[in-house]
């Protein structure tokens, strides 16, 4: 196996307002509307923030040269177009998806404080970046959530060598103390994002990810990029959820599935699903949060593996990681922030 | 390793009305009202006729064991306790779980086409036995379905050597011409009832399920079974997702977590989620149904590894053994099969 050359990033630190104000200059000269340019710049902030750079300053550059190249329309607003009780359908009119999410998920709650739930499902939209921003949005606002996306085909369907599904993130969310519980995983054991990291790092990935071009589990991420190939969570499990997940969201938004996506090379007019449910309607909010928590206390008692302190619940490490980084500054790579200084 | 004596069982087919018959005659020597003994009866036959013998026949004198040991009341009725729009809860009082499931799904589908979507959160019932039961009940008729339910703790966390999570079984439906494509899946990799028939055959999972007891990942059966040690779906992925599950159940039916429930030896008094959505208020039957057949075609179009002949979608393979289950009648194992005439 060669051996890719290794790139080691320098790594600089950026105060919050500061990346927020770059990011909020590069989208007002592509046009945006200020207000709207705020809402995209402070999005790709958080996630930078959060530790998810995949999708935020990494990100970036790629969200403008899609607009550049049409396939993101930044002047175009969701509208609903179909209810159906506690359901909804919206079209996204291929607006840029951190928006359209940032309405749909909205609404979701809205509609939930109406009906006790509420689904939003949401068709030609664009990718939201990071799922786990509605699920922050939603259980920090006091709503269990759960949502996902569909995807261009990338990831192949168990027992196959070329890609059929999506890899689909998940989302789900749980409100917990003055934060979340939130849980977002696409359903390929490692996101292409990831194994690029590892792959410039010069790392193996921490358990196999994928299969190499002779069909071989490994955990070199510069295999699986090659064949392609990435391994669903759970093998046909992972498979098969991420071909439901497709299914629903494709059904219920009356929008685009994998396969229409996929027939072309760039990922655009997706579909998506956003639920919220209000638990301020069953029950008192203290007995609740005591049910969360007495489950996370329970939690916390595993035995860990010899090597690890605790086990973490899904965000924890976010959490922590975002007062660290906002006290510090978020670390970026040297080099791609100064090209974003030169956009 | 010492290897476990190898169990090879003699298999009889047994027709589709003389196992249903059979079930009927134990369940009234409990004292069953005729027409509860009746579904149950309907539903252990076929989870069997399904494939899916580990929460059919096999689990059949467990069913009863519960029963005269009082973890089951044969004849309380679930009731609705709070309703809050399109979610209600409602209370099981440790009735059969399948019969709670039932009406709980019934009450889903009847509350979709109310709302658009219904979710019924049933606490303090009882295993409800293949989750797919209410998958395949609401997909055939029209609705998409999501469900799940805790269990006690049976697999550890991501990063534990105990058990402090359950492998919380989620199912997920949609229609599909006369028949649904349905994912029956749990958070482990493998169930313990899976690796228990392996155990009895002598063969190896077929990827690894678990740790052994010096914490290395195994595809043996019987060295899964003696750690207590399954693996997550995905690692991390499936063990975050087992903690949502049990969150969400929890908190919106009222009812216990796998924490409460782990308090006992024994597994019972459980929550669960029944969640439908009426499609047939999205759009026309005939475009939902192209939207899904058009989706398995480009899934069917994957190239598979040498020696599969094409991919199956999630119950597929369960259609197929159907057919020839009720052509030739259902394997069974000769020596249960004994025990249960002798009930």
């Amino acid at each position: 196996m060669k051996t890719d050359p290794v790139h080691s990033p320098e790594i600089i630190r950026i105060t919050v307002d500061h990346m927020e104000q770059e990011f909020y200059r590069v989208l007002m000269q592509l046009g945006f509307l200020s207000e709207k340019a705020k809402m995209c710049a402070h999005v790709f902030t958080e996630n930078t923030l959060d530790g998810v750079a995949t999708h935020g300053v990494n990100r970036l550059p790629r969200f403008v040269e899609y607009i550049k190249d049409g396939h993101i329309d930044i002047h175009s607003e969701p509208t609903m177009e179909h209810r159906a009780g506690s359901v909804e359908q919206w079209d996204g009119h291929l607006g840029p998806g951190i928006l359209n999410a940032l309405v749909c998920s909205e609404r979701a709650m809205n509609l939930a404080k109406e009906c006790g739930m509420g689904c939003v499902a949401l068709r030609n939209t664009n990718h939201w970046m990071r799922g786990g921003t509605y699920a922050w949005k939603t259980a920090k606002a006091g709503f269990l959530f759960l949502g996902w996306t569909n995807t261009i085909a990338n990831m192949p369907a168990w027992g196959a060598v070329d890609c059929h599904l999506g890899n689909n993130p998940m989302v789900v969310g749980v409100p917990y103390k003055d934060e979340a519980i939130i849980l977002d995983m696409a359903m390929s054991q490692f996101s292409y994002g990831t194994m690029e990291a590892h792959k410039l790092r010069g790392t193996q990935l921490s358990v196999p990810g994928g299969y190499d071009t002779d069909g071989t589990l490994t955990t070199d991420p510069s295999a699986i990029l090659l064949s392609r190939r990435a391994l669903p969570i759970g093998y046909w499990k992972g498979s098969g959820l991420a071909l439901l997940l497709d299914i629903f969201a494709a059904v219920l938004s009356g929008g685009k599935s994998t396969a229409e996506i996929s027939t072309w090379k760039v990922e655009f007019a997706l579909s998506q699903v956003f639920i919220a449910m209000d638990i301020s309607q069953l029950g008192n909010h203290s007995a609740i949060a005591n049910t969360v928590h007495s489950i996370i206390q329970d939690y916390k008692k595993s035995r860990t593996v010899s090597g690890l302190q605790e086990v973490l619940y899904p965000g924890e490490r976010v959490v922590r990681g975002r007062a660290d980084n906002i006290k510090n500054g978020i670390p970026v790579d040297k080099l791609l922030w100064e090209g974003i200084l030169k956009m």
